[in-house]
């Protein structure tokens, strides 16, 4: 069971997705935080001290396959089970923080954490894609390359739900075109 | 011969796209515009009255495969010469309009535009496919699921151009993705 502190940090990370996906990065200060978390400024800094720091928590949220590849799961399936959750985060366009991460890259001079996100993205999506190729599951891609095809699609889709409506629709054929991509003409 | 009103024009439209990659849409006004061009106030308004008509003309570029496959050119030699500009558009980091076409869209409520656009864009790829599938070129895929695949995969890294550096290598890994999709597994 959560403790208080965590459910507390957890409130905190939840609101705050919610004001920097509407407001961006810039925009969003301590004091929104704590209005909208009802906290008051010294419950709020004793878990975060600026927004930076909650930001950067937010984006490194981590989740691995090492896990499940260790279990020996069916590459096809892990891949069908992480789309799934994927396109339910393409139609949450009320926290999509695309334009949230382009500032707060910028504006901060946070690159270099940026390019570690990416890289560990990268490498988490190479080391699926190449233990459903030596299964026998997955077309003999280019890991790197079809691992980049995943991620940019996905933020592609993630900047433009702000700006256009993007349906159901648009959230499954990623979808389709990941598996094709994957494990087409099989 | 392009007429002098036309040479003013082109100055006109390669300087804002300078400015809007680097500042935005919001932050540029149309005294930026005559201080980067040399133009008089009353020389640019003879042209454009507004920042917003001078952006709409820039991203509503146009381009079209009719004429190509009038001809009846290969749908494969179609897709990799633009295929090559396309690479050529991903580094050119300083012209990426990511963060400019966002703030156009939602700051000046130019959603229709935009849905425009998007929806011409789309059509444009899957008068390409279909031609390639009828020619026996390219893999029966799903025309509209590709078409999406290459625009916001396309999207997404002008969008992480700005923020983290993608190389050529990335670039290059587009063109691989795109032909693997379409040729793949022939």
């Amino acid at each position: 069971m959560a403790g208080k502190g965590e459910e507390t940090r957890n409130r905190i990370l939840n609101v705050a997705t919610e004001l920097f996906a509407a407001k961006g990065f810039k925009d969003v200060t301590m004091s929104d935080i704590c209005e909208r978390t009802g906290l008051s400024r010294g419950g709020l800094y004793r878990h975060y001290s600026s927004t930076s720091e909650i930001f950067s928590e937010i984006i490194s949220d981590e989740y691995s396959f090492d896990e499940r590849i260790k279990n020996k799961e069916s590459a096809v399936k892990i891949l069908k089970d992480t789309l799934a959750y994927v396109e339910d985060a393409i139609l949450e366009k009320e926290r999509s923080l695309s334009l949230a991460i382009y500032e707060y890259a910028n504006v901060d001079d946070h690159r270099d954490e940026f390019l570690m996100l990416e890289a560990k993205a990268k490498k988490r999506w190479m080391t699926l894609i190449r233990y459903g190729i030596r299964t026998g599951e997955f077309n003999k891609v280019k890991p790197e390359a079809a691992a980049e095809m995943i991620l940019y699609y996905y933020q592609g889709l993630r900047m433009w739900s702000r700006v256009v409506d993007i349906g159901k629709k648009a959230a499954g054929n990623y979808s389709r075109n990941v598996m094709e991509l994957l494990t087409g003409g099989r």
